[in-house]
């Protein structure tokens, strides 16, 4: 482990003692009392987890004691002021000092906790965890992941980027294919997870110019990144079962995923209606009401809460600003779940490999293929 | 009406007389068997609309005999050749002399009818379009139009490009907006359609360099464009209420389009598995049949199907591929319906005035706000 000899917490960890994940209290569209209490739910899953929690603290003292059992696996670290969604990334990487989220992120830049959760401003926190975690040796462009409910039998998919940049090269492309093979290995358990560019249609010839170029490398990439590549992918295969990890530029990635989000949104919307209106209908819902969870639950966003910020020092899931305690425990979940796994670690190891094997390929190697 | 003169047949619509539609039978995934049946659908719909349909006259004649009424209002136009799915563009626009599609938007060409209707290849339809209708005074470059279901009162939203091209500068962004905002005007019957620029947030210092520069323009044209500007919308606007114009470049757009299909689709199937699952969910899918089925009707996209290519001399509607007869029958309302408006001649005035007064503004104008 690179890094381990600075990490007192991290070595704990590895020796089976205790998992600390980092939480910013504030910021979040709904306040510290949802963030609080999504902890409590998460703390009463994992019995064996400890937390730091950023914000307030008159605020956050008689939030934190109305929930039974916290008192004594919290360590509450107070932090005078606020990152609102309207500052400017920029501001705040220079300023942010003193904010619960750059106090957060800290944490796990010290080596206190092994992965931190805000709800706060995305591009902020992006920027914040920059500065203070450093890329991983070999990134150019750190990522967003989310997970994408599918057919794939494990129900979900890994998309990024989804919002960290606005553009990509075909190197960076690469770098996006290795980070989400190996969040999916880590975070979906798939072995050899399938790795799609995602394109305006699945022909070779189709598409913008950096898109050509980052297909060839993957195709040559693959095996050193422990994935398979199925070439181009559409927006349609998204949510289908041909793929396990879609790649493509923050700015696509991140308006598919609204679109995907909204168009359930309204169909779920008109659902209700439908449902809502006529006796016969309200009878059939009734009676329909558990088979209606079922599906519920299948689309419920607020269970794939957390975009998970790849490539750099440390491991950051953002949850969304909207969550309720059910989205940020879900987003705690996933810190949890990557804490453990020793995820960065595994990630930077897999992104040299990849980047390495990639960058040697034209100047040929002994006994290569050419 | 520029150009008139040439084009006999849509003086007779003018003067109330015919309609005419052209309609390529081949190409699509289900083949002219689908399209036939379309047309008839549409035919018995529309008593006053003639057609004109080219494809193989061995494969066509008989088709055409098995739909009653159909005989004296379609002209069947001889095709030897079929551009198929696999065809480069590139290809087709030197080579597709002699081909179905080709004799189809040739027919608008020369004025024998007011629009055409193709469910083949988008690449090769476009380019063909391009070559034989060419672009009005004023763009740069044409986009695909589509409507999506959302929230509005009308029931949809239009949204362009969807994969004309694959990038676009201000300039073509900007002219998108006048093209989108003429389309509502005369497809949903909107006076004063509000238009959106699609970005990754809504903040004016967020997204891409040429969307900030579009933004800017967007403002300035508006009036003379006749739309509202709303600003930068997200991909959860796009089924929204909003905006009624969604306006971004044919990369982004095409994506967006593919994940909201491939999202209700995925939700749809997963209707079908929870309401065929068990008894009680069975009883109940049976008392909810009619509600069920108002929803399915909402969202299905055969209703919506049709593409309409903006800023050519020429009226041309793309079919999804795999359209049944209900999708090829919708293709050919929309395609009447616009004929029907003199929307090609509507159109070209409007971005005419909004290029014009948008490219006059930095000069300034005596008596404009600076």
């Amino acid at each position: 482990m690179a890094s381990g000899l600075q990490h007192p917490a991290t070595d704990a960890q590895d020796g089976g003692a205790v998992t600390v994940i980092s939480v910013d209290a504030m910021g979040g569209d709904r306040g510290p009392a949802a963030v609080v209490a999504g902890l409590g739910l998460s703390a009463a899953k994992h019995a064996d987890v400890r937390f730091i929690l950023h914000g307030d603290r008159a605020i956050l003292t008689p939030l934190l004691a109305a929930q039974t059992g916290l008192a004594d696996r919290v360590t509450l670290v107070h932090a005078e002021r606020v990152v609102t969604m309207n500052d400017k990334p920029s501001q705040v990487m220079r300023h942010g000092d003193g904010t619960s989220m750059w106090s957060a992120i800290d944490a796990v830049k010290t080596g206190a906790a092994q992965a931190a959760v805000s709800c706060g401003n995305t591009g902020a926190l992006m920027a914040v965890s920059m500065v203070r975690l450093r890329k991983i040796p070999g990134v150019n462009r750190p990522a967003i992941a989310c997970l994408w409910p599918s057919r794939n039998p494990g129900g979900f998919n890994v998309m990024l980027d989804v919002g960290a940049g606005v553009e990509a090269e075909a190197e960076d492309l690469l770098q996006f294919a290795a980070m989400g093979a190996s969040y999916a290995r880590n975070g979906l358990a798939l072995a050899r997870p399938r790795v799609g560019l995602l394109n305006v249609g699945t022909e070779e010839h189709k598409g913008r110019a950096e898109l050509k170029v980052a297909h060839e490398r993957m195709e040559e990439a693959a095996e050193a990144g422990g994935f398979e590549f199925v070439g181009f992918v559409e927006g349609g295969d998204i949510p289908g079962n041909r793929v396990d990890v879609i790649v493509t530029d923050g700015f696509t990635g991140n308006i598919a995923l609204k679109t995907g989000e909204g168009t359930a949104k309204l169909i779920s919307d008109f659902l209700r209606e439908v449902f809502g209106s006529g006796l016969l209908s309200k009878l059939a819902a009734l009676l329909a009401l558990r088979s209606l969870k079922t599906l519920q639950r299948r689309i419920d966003p607020r269970r794939v809460n957390g975009g998970v910020f790849l490539g750099l020092n440390g491991t950051v899931v953002k949850s969304h600003g909207s969550a309720d305690e059910t989205g940020v425990a879900a987003a705690i979940g996933l810190a949890i779940q990557l804490a453990r796994s020793g995820f960065v670690d595994r990630l930077a190891a897999r992104v040299a490999s990849t980047v390495k094997k990639s960058a040697d390929d034209p100047v040929g190697e002994v006994g290569a293929k050419s």
